[in-house]
């Protein structure tokens, strides 16, 4: 059995937790003058056109103040939609410009995933409070590059796992905490979808992804296993199955993985882009909790033992989660969502890579409670 | 990859479907004068107590005929009860006397799993038909002893497999075979229940039972997943877990495993002595079927993508099965669960354990259409 362990990981964690403790130019701006801070979208894909856009025109304590694009018929029509300011409209070239500009308190940063890194530092370097898409990076190293521009530039930093801030989730983490049906003995986590389109997108590229399913959905699976369970797990071996091998060219197209968890709870998790799936599962000695969907932008549904549907009004998730984090920044609320859990993340999923490698075998970790959010 | 070739288990198929073809003695008669067959129950554990005797008062092709049991207390209390003829009750020592017994067609062995080839084969060589408890027996060996005897003998074998007969898993049946949401992509079976009672029990006894969970639930988590997919799979890898061993001295606690089948869907299995699961899921191209409680003694309960929630009367699933086996007996319709799918199965359990003792290996199984029934 390989170990992977914490120390080789930890180094910029007591770092990171003294920054959050900070208090900030911004926090300070904000709590004088009540103003929302203004959030600049790096990256003008779907996801930013059709939610992030969207949900900012909600939000209380954020709003949409910038965008950085390197199209300019983009620039033009988002800054007719949105009102936008010219002096806040950036391309990649002059992005770092963007430290000289007041009317910029947030970076959300939805490039593919092997930019994240650096438009995130950068970010940092430029004085901004980070928000990095989901998955954090293309490997645990950039995480940890990630973490201390963060921590260095006194900035808070946050990863786009909408589901911590979405209320269904919320529950189940809640059940789990308090241990509702008693001990958590099993959790199940399946995200998929079956990906046919342009084979020329950068999800299927892995020099721009960082990999298939896992990256994309499996991440999503990752968390839940670990939410649905309340902890991190100590052992991952994980398989690859194939069907489509001159689509998925250089990417995975499915993997399941399983968990072992500190309690003795195990978890099954399986991903992939064969597949429309979405749905988790936590098994308790004395009852359980069924999200399907279980994370996609929702609604989503959900159910308990004892013949109980969850039911709750529906926000778009994206409001939810960027709200929380500008809540964070200006009165010092928990961060839901700290980069230690995307990089814990991204730890697990070197790991499952690991175990495919070497023909599924049991990976240890080291993970202790890095990520885990509580309070 | 390790293989397990069709052509080592194969050698008595083609003699076992030769004999099903045969018509029987037991056959002719009933047909003439339309009685019900005679059934003898071996073994008056829980599961006969509590759930084939009751069936038997409600079959229509089959009836309590008589008993076999080494508690001579039990066989006063079951004779009195059902009021079965004194000539029909045996132990084990007499048992092989039932040969001479014109009462009974049919033996049902519900003895510990390691018993089971033993009684069925002495079964088949009496001129019984034979229904063997799941799983069929502790080794692949074994499995193919039970067949070659009944073949000898000319009798029918089928495998205590009751879902077979009950109506919310012949839909899912039906679904996959219609292909009505397409092509399956994904199945998932999980099946467990929380063991914390009797230290002795023979579940608990390797020599017994031939293993653990995977033996007991984790036979229906197989089934699940091939009747969910409508195939045999093609490799298996699997991982065992432990958190009470103390109490599971020699047997498995829980095991996961993934399957692979021809037509590229993955399966992932959980069961375990350790949690209360009880679920199945098909995802296919356009659509998903779930049944949740998926095995359990029912009603069971499902729903399927496009909002339709499953229903159908409930009735005893051991009346079902007990009747449609007496029915392929008298009247030569489809046998649902013959020997060679018993079989089957444990060669996948078999290859199961072979993976967790090399690490989670995948093990190539070629195990071509063994097991499959249509029609």
């Amino acid at each position: 059995m390989k170990k992977i362990t914490r120390r080789s990981f930890n180094t910029t964690l007591s770092v990171g937790i003294g920054a959050m403790l900070n208090s900030t130019k911004a926090c300070a701006e904000t709590l004088q003058d009540g103003k929302k801070l203004g959030m600049a979208l790096v990256g003008l894909g779907s996801y930013s056109e059709y939610q992030l856009a969207p949900s900012l025109q909600d939000t209380q304590h954020t709003y949409l103040a910038g965008i950085v694009t390197g199209t300019p018929e983009k620039a033009a029509k988002w800054t007719e939609k949105y009102g936008l300011d010219k002096k806040n409209i950036y391309n990649y070239e002059n992005f770092d410009d963007i430290a000289d500009n007041d009317d910029i308190d947030i970076v959300y940063v939805v490039l593919p995933n092997s930019m994240h890194a650096d438009f995130c530092i950068r970010a940092a370097k430029a004085g901004k409070h980070v928000i990095c898409e989901k998955p954090m990076a293309v490997s645990v190293v950039e995480c940890d590059a990630i973490i201390k521009a963060c921590n260095q530039a006194g900035v808070k930093l946050s990863v786009g796992y909408r589901l911590h801030s979405e209320p269904y989730t919320q529950e189940l983490m809640k059940i789990v905490k308090e241990k509702k049906f008693g001990e958590v003995n099993f959790v199940s986590a399946d995200a998929a979808y079956i990906s046919r389109g342009n084979p020329n997108q950068w999800r299927l590229d892995r020099k721009l992804s960082g990999g298939g399913a896992l990256m994309n959905m499996g991440v999503y699976s990752i968390q839940s296993a670990i939410y649905g369970s309340g902890q991190n797990p100590t052992s991952v071996s994980a398989q690859e199955f194939s069907t489509r091998p001159e689509y998925f060219k250089d990417t995975d197209e499915t993997i399941s993985a399983q968990f072992e968890f500190p309690n003795g709870a195990v978890g099954n998790i399986y991903t992939s882009h064969n597949a429309n799936i979405n749905r988790h599962y936590s098994s308790f000695e004395k009852g359980w909790v069924e999200l399907e969907p279980a994370n996609n932008y929702g609604p989503l549904s959900g159910r308990t033992s004892g013949g109980v549907t969850l039911s709750y009004p529906h926000e778009r998730q994206q409001k939810l989660q960027m709200d929380d984090f500008a809540h964070h920044i200006m009165y010092g609320s928990v961060n839901k969502v700290p980069g230690e859990m995307g990089k814990r993340d991204m730890i697990i999923v070197e790991a499952i890579y690991e175990s495919i490698r070497e023909g599924g075998e049991k990976i240890s970790l080291d993970l202790g409670n890095m990520g885990i959010v509580t309070g």
